[in-house]
């Protein structure tokens, strides 16, 4: 594993990752503690402010930092690294560094305390911006306020999850803006 | 296009097929007229109940009919659908019957009123659980009620919207159940 160097996109583009529906690597820290989870739960809810809903269960060791922060950086693995996305979700943070167990680089975020995965992909950094459904539903909206993407590969292979173990990995592009209303695009 | 067998499966285990990600065509029905949709801002939340959140913008014809209703079926298209989902996001309810004018079987669903999508690997049919995101952000948060899904192929090729016109097609499976613990299966 290597650490992927990036560029600053609009916050307002980042649906052309997540909204595939990608396993993403959620990076928190609070008063010290920096943790990392595996995430399949989320989608975006808004362009302008750039808005992701997530589920971070309760359970988890990452809740705590991410609801007592207000921040998070959402990471983007692909295939390469699925073997350690499979670990970060299969180990707890209150019992193993995360970070130095699977040789994941944290790296500082532009705008947040939380760091980032330095071999993934893509960061999108959050603030929390709505936590009215946290108590009800474990469920966080996001607000993107820095971006960051590798310029290659321009498509990731990204990984999916299937439940029961099984993973989905992104397969063939198809373009169809020919068949899109100007204004869709 | 053909109309696809389908097999009753338990709600619990919609995860399998909306957790990748897929873009979903969403059926409705309001006294007397029904419409669908192509979205792709979606999550499964909660798996008992079995709940999974849409954003349905107001501006679509189909906001409106979801809201008053209360209900919903989400059918999973696969990749032989493609034109027809890209086709059915780029015209309007409140201009064209989208199911007689792009082939679409819409047959009874078992226990709601919008009708399902004959032609999809997939149908969810779904109540309204929860409203109080719908003015703020148009996000539903429906609950699962019945599910039939196609008995093969085992991995539909799915379609997953990267935005522009551009779309991932469900690629290559991965199977790392060895590296899971077993209550996380």
């Amino acid at each position: 594993m290597r650490a992927i160097e990036k560029r600053e996109v609009p916050v307002g583009s980042v649906r052309r990752w997540l909204e595939p529906g990608p396993v993403v690597l959620v990076s928190s820290h609070w008063r010290g503690r920096s943790n990392v989870m595996t995430l399949g739960w989320h989608t975006v809810m808004e362009f302008t402010p750039s808005l992701v809903g997530c589920v971070i269960a309760a359970s988890n060791y990452s809740f705590e930092l991410v609801r007592r922060s207000g921040q998070c950086v959402i990471n983007l693995p692909t295939v390469e690294l699925l073997d350690v996305v499979v670990r970060v979700g299969n180990t707890s943070g209150a019992e193993i560094d995360k970070f130095s167990t699977f040789g994941l680089t944290a790296e500082p975020a532009l705008a947040v305390e939380a760091p980032a995965i330095a071999e993934c992909h893509a960061h999108f950094e959050c603030r929390l911006f709505d936590d009215a459904l946290v108590e009800r539903y474990n469920f966080f909206i996001f607000e993107v306020v820095r971006a960051r993407v590798a310029a290659t590969p321009e498509h990731p292979r990204t990984v999916h999850y299937l439940g029961e173990g099984r993973f989905m990995v992104a397969g063939e592009i198809l373009d169809r803006r020919a068949l899109f209303r100007p204004e869709m695009l």
